[in-house]
């Protein structure tokens, strides 16, 4: 029996769609039907894309995870380009993103929604983080050498300082329906705790 | 017709064991007929505890922060103790309990996997989170009286970023399998970021 010609392009929408479904809904929250349907996809056609809605699912985080990846190598800038300024810019878009929609970030929504329950999913969540933090990191180690960011601390600790506190930063708007705890994050941990001056 | 008198230690029940399922598999994964099962209600019996599955949401934030607000009391001390040790105490005691099981924080996982998709469980997390925050707070400025945080900015403030930061060590706490983000936490935002030089 001949096996249907997996396309691309369908595959990139279920993960398109699979993002935007998992924010809104949460992953115990959505069925892969509705995204299906979203998709027009046939249900019996899903296993030729992915094994699981488990596997789906790290796809998801991992597909997410580039796009943020990409947006990040933007606002952070290059090797030459200003490390503070950059992420500065970064959590401004960021702040600007939520006001419009306050789904928070998918990874952080998905850790807490599902912890160690799927070993598959942890492992693509932990590797999303760390490739966020690693974004981080090289903007601080330069803000450091600029001297713009206290360097008393490794660029990497602070770096996954900066996106834990961001974290929840964003579950607390999500409860208060507030980009006010995301705006404290922004003058408590970068125009305060970041500075030079707090490393002396 | 008579209505079946409704045991309040049955209620008390069913609220404890909806803390400990929802810890595990979240909102959306948990089904009100397992929580009936582990506490032997039959099903047809629910509606006179709780009106709906989300009213019984609201009713487990509520019951979770109530517990949390005991031992916050018993850890932060009264009026005359020491603000920060008082603070340390706690989460020292939460790491611990981290340790044994990383479920996190009831009002954190629902909060991010809730948003405001349930008004009713939105508005339980929001007193939850705010419980929780002013508890921080009477400690913070008793601290900041007794000179031990920083003065600068104000205690509702400062207890404000404690409690979200803390949300989002224990979010990444989940994602790596690991209590080294909480350690973090402690080391960098009650042994560093709270210290009254950090303030000049």
């Amino acid at each position: 029996m001949s096996r249907p010609r997996k396309s691309e392009d369908t595959r990139r929408r279920l993960l398109d769609t699979g993002v935007a479904v998992l924010l809104e809904r949460g992953y115990h929250g959505t069925g892969i039907k509705e995204v299906l349907d979203r998709v027009r996809v046939p249900k019996g056609s899903f296993y030729n894309y992915f094994g699981s809605k488990e596997a789906f699912g790290a796809e998801i985080i991992r597909h997410y995870c580039k796009g943020l990846g990409e947006q990040l190598a933007v606002a952070l800038g290059n090797s030459r380009s200003d490390g503070l300024a950059g992420l500065k810019k970064h959590f401004r878009q960021a702040i600007r993103s939520c006001q419009d929609d306050r789904c928070g970030c998918l990874a952080g929504n998905l850790g807490a929604e599902l912890g160690d329950s799927s070993e598959v999913c942890r492992a693509a969540l932990a590797e999303a983080m760390n490739n966020t933090q690693e974004h981080f990191r090289r903007a601080i180690k330069r803000a450091q050498e600029q001297g713009t960011v206290r360097a008393d601390l490794e660029a990497g600790e602070l770096a996954g300082f900066v996106l834990n506190a961001w974290q929840g930063a964003l579950i607390r708007m999500k409860v208060e329906a507030s980009v006010a705890p995301l705006r404290q994050f922004v003058s408590l941990v970068l125009d305060d705790f970041l500075l030079p001056e707090r490393g002396k």
